[in-house]
């Protein structure tokens, strides 16, 4: 009968739900302080202890503040974010646009360096935790925990995101240390996926080398089809663009065909249950060498800007929400509860992380020192320590963490995100034209040393990359001064020259 | 206790959820369904019976078919969407970038036409309905439904929405008959929502001049102070952006700013009970005269292809969405259960909104005429039958749309909106630089006769305004030529050349 259908829909009709007007309030509320925000960091820019990121915790804190107080102590948050919010819909143009515009020279040239940081240094640490929360979390009263838990804890603690710390630095003036905090806070998230399958799916009271090796083959299978994802989807996306839109270029289909690829590719990760991050990172990577060139170029200022821009609204809205949530009182509530409790957990972990990290920055940059050839190559003492530093930050609120890590979890158990930590990337605008390799680093050395035999690999890879490079891949998918002439538009200005925008 | 806290948080790691990888799954499928769409509507670009709305329909189609019989005939949806994301997501963009990028010297050209068919029209159309269902309905067996129900479907039925007529128009061939469907389209929202507030709060069982008066009033109330939000908003932008980036342009913030900016007129509105499509609509158009000049030249080319990019690809999903959601079982059975009485209502209904369309349409462009100077100012009686015919395609599917109706105004009744027929809106890109007011027209006529008193207002209205905008509104919120040279970048190319891309 058609009359019930109807009658339904008209009683609906008659009624206004106020649940949806008071989020609509709340999300007016923020969309207006995320204006502020870009306001006022635009007007602190020169101030040198502000930045867009810090301006956005703090009007998150006052904001979180008022709400307290108008309230009534009830709580401190405008809207609540599902962890999903994060993973659809903030991490994937932050990490994209990170791999679209990072200087890819530096993050070559380092790699061997950011994998040993990223995979042995993650490993490194996790063991350290792990081992330090079995003794001493033993001797104190916290509840039945097993090995697998004891794991896990090393797991979460030891994925170090790339923090706050980024915000700091700077890619221009610290090209080494930015090149390698920001590798490996991409390379750990792999780590991280592989130990929560390790933990989950091994058995681990009693570790023997098979297991080992079946680790280790697990991180380098995942790691790898995670790149492979990223660099086929990237290339996919440059092939169709060079290929079927020859002659007939169209900015709002390129812009949209780049957008919802890299996407995709971040999506089809998770679809296989590799390792997002790592895939869009390295998307962003092969879309920036071959399909940006691809496309006209007013396609090539809209995804740079573009890009960035959906980047940067998304740390800010992050950023802004941290700051919000800083202050909610559920989180702190067991804090109060058993202070004594929490603040011994948050010293012992706040220790053993330091422990994890010294243990592995120190022996590993000597090893990473042997293989430059010059001084300013090498990571001095001074950038050993900050690294060494870097994630301490974090421990300041464990207590809170192991809260934060249980919502994110939640559902989402094999990948690790710490919204207290942002994986915040600031990376400054490209300058003049895309960087690829840079040609003077392409002579093959010879090796004469052990300094040299770690030198070598990079530069040989180096050198028959760009062959290979050069005779296949660009003729085939585009890239710099690789794309023949194309009419496209009558106001085409140049699709040769190299791009020159602020 | 930390304890019980960590535990939780432990068991939670241990758990992959399953409904989580289904709705992966989903979303692979839909966004290369997108990259598909785009890429075959680019290839079937110039065939003259496709475009990328018809190719998204079909693929939905053939994707519910797929899908239907894959799951066994369970269902033909891969995602199901609450209506939020089209009025929070997908809406916004399509409108603001209609009102960014329409021609603006038509549109007020035909202002007047366009309020009497977006008022009167859905008002004349609005009564017929209702008389029209008010008597064949209560011959049929059809249930109980009260003076205010037969006034919803009326209002329902007569708020046509912009449909996918605009897909067949274009801007440049057809331009009055563009302007008028497409205005029609934006100003029947604001009618719409007044009809339902009226439903609600009127006693509408006996009409009489003072609760006309009262409800031509709320509607003058709700389109002005919609209109009023919308250029308020833009204005600020305008003046942000004007006076703080003075010499420190920042194209990432400037697009960020117009964005959130664009966005909050549109949950401004919805704040406020007010129509949020007339504002965003009305953002769009103060911040492509005013706004859109003040940003350095990338911002400029960034902006424009990025909100039509966004635009593009909501309009891409909608119509992939619709196309899918054709096959829904569950919306064809209970048709199939009273065939019959479906076919009835649905073949009166498609009668009574035919006919409330030509009680306006044809009164309308008599008078409408009568104020137009030249012949080809004037609708043809072919374009009267075309504005008649034009929503004609809603009808068809009635009995679904009592369904879809159901469901978007469920907790949103105050606003109309239908998925079916989505309210998509193919604007041309601009043409070489963006289209004031012309110089020519702004001579005031002598009137003479009733065509003559018609038209004077318009033309008086835009003499003033365009006095008022170089006198005071350009030279305090910018515009084009009213920008003082800024250094900016040292990359900066021309800030005072129209722009020329494609």
């Amino acid at each position: 009968m058609v009359a019930p259908q109807l009658a339904a829909v008209l009683s609906k009709l008659q009624t206004l739900s106020t649940s949806d007007h008071a989020s609509v309030v709340s999300l007016n509320i923020f969309v207006a302080l995320l204006c502020a925000c870009i306001v006022i960091g635009h007007l602190l820019e020169e101030n040198r202890w502000m930045n867009e990121s810090i301006t956005a915790l703090i009007i998150g804190l006052c904001t979180g503040i008022i709400i307290l107080l108008t309230s009534g102590g009830k709580s401190s948050h405008l809207l609540v974010f599902s962890e999903d919010l994060f993973f659809i819909y903030l991490l994937p143009p932050i990490i994209f646009n990170a791999g679209f515009q990072v200087k890819k020279k530096q993050f070559f040239h380092n790699f061997i360096t950011i994998m040993m940081f990223g995979a042995i240094g993650t490993l490194i640490s996790c063991t350290i935790i792990s081992l330090g929360v079995i003794n001493f979390f033993k001797e104190m009263d916290i509840g039945s925990l097993d090995i697998g838990d004891f794991l896990a804890i090393g797991a979460i603690f030891a994925a170090t995101d790339s923090v706050c710390t980024l915000q700091v630095l700077n890619q221009d003036e610290t090209p080494l240390l930015y090149s390698l905090v920001f590798g490996e806070g991409v390379v750990n998230d792999a780590t991280s996926v592989v130990l929560f399958n390790a933990i989950q799916s091994f058995d681990l009271t009693n570790i023997n080398p098979k297991i080992a090796l079946q680790f280790f083959g697990s991180f380098l299978y995942l790691f790898l089809t995670s790149t492979l994802l990223g660099v086929v989807v990237g290339l996919v996306s440059a092939y169709i663009i060079k290929t079927l839109y020859f002659g007939r270029h169209s900015t709002d289909r390129e812009f949209a065909l780049m957008m919802l690829m890299a996407y995709l590719s971040y999506i089809m990760a998770e679809l296989f249950y590799l390792s997002g991050i790592l895939t869009v990172f390295f998307c962003g990577i092969v879309m920036s060498h071959y399909t940006w060139h691809n496309v006209t170029e007013s396609s090539r200022v809209t995804t740079k800007h573009a890009f960035a821009t959906l980047s940067f609204v998304a740390e800010t809205f992050i950023f802004l929400y941290v700051g919000m949530d800083a202050l909610d009182i559920e989180k702190w509530r067991f804090v109060s509860d058993s202070p004594g409790t929490s603040v011994a957990v948050s010293a012992v972990l706040l220790a053993l992380v330091m422990a994890g990290r010294a243990a592995f920055v120190f022996p590993l940059s000597f090893i990473s020192n042997l293989s430059k050839k010059t001084e300013s190559e090498k990571l001095s003492i001074r950038e050993q320590a900050f690294l060494n530093a870097v994630y301490k930050v974090r421990a300041h609120s464990i207590a809170r963490e192991c809260n934060y890590d249980y919502k994110h979890y939640h559902g989402r158990s094999y990948q690790h995100y710490d919204p207290s930590t942002p994986k915040s990337v600031s990376v400054p605008l490209l300058g003049s034209g895309q960087d690829s390799f840079d040609d003077s680093l392409s002579g093959v050395p010879r090796p004469g040393s052990i300094r040299a035999l770690l030198t070598t690999p990079t530069h040989t890879v180096h050198h028959y990359w760009r062959k290979f490079d050069n005779a296949f891949m660009r003729p085939m998918f585009g890239g710099r001064g690789f794309v023949p002439f194309v009419p496209g538009s009558p106001t085409e200005r140049s699709v040769h020259n190299p791009p020159q925008w602020q």
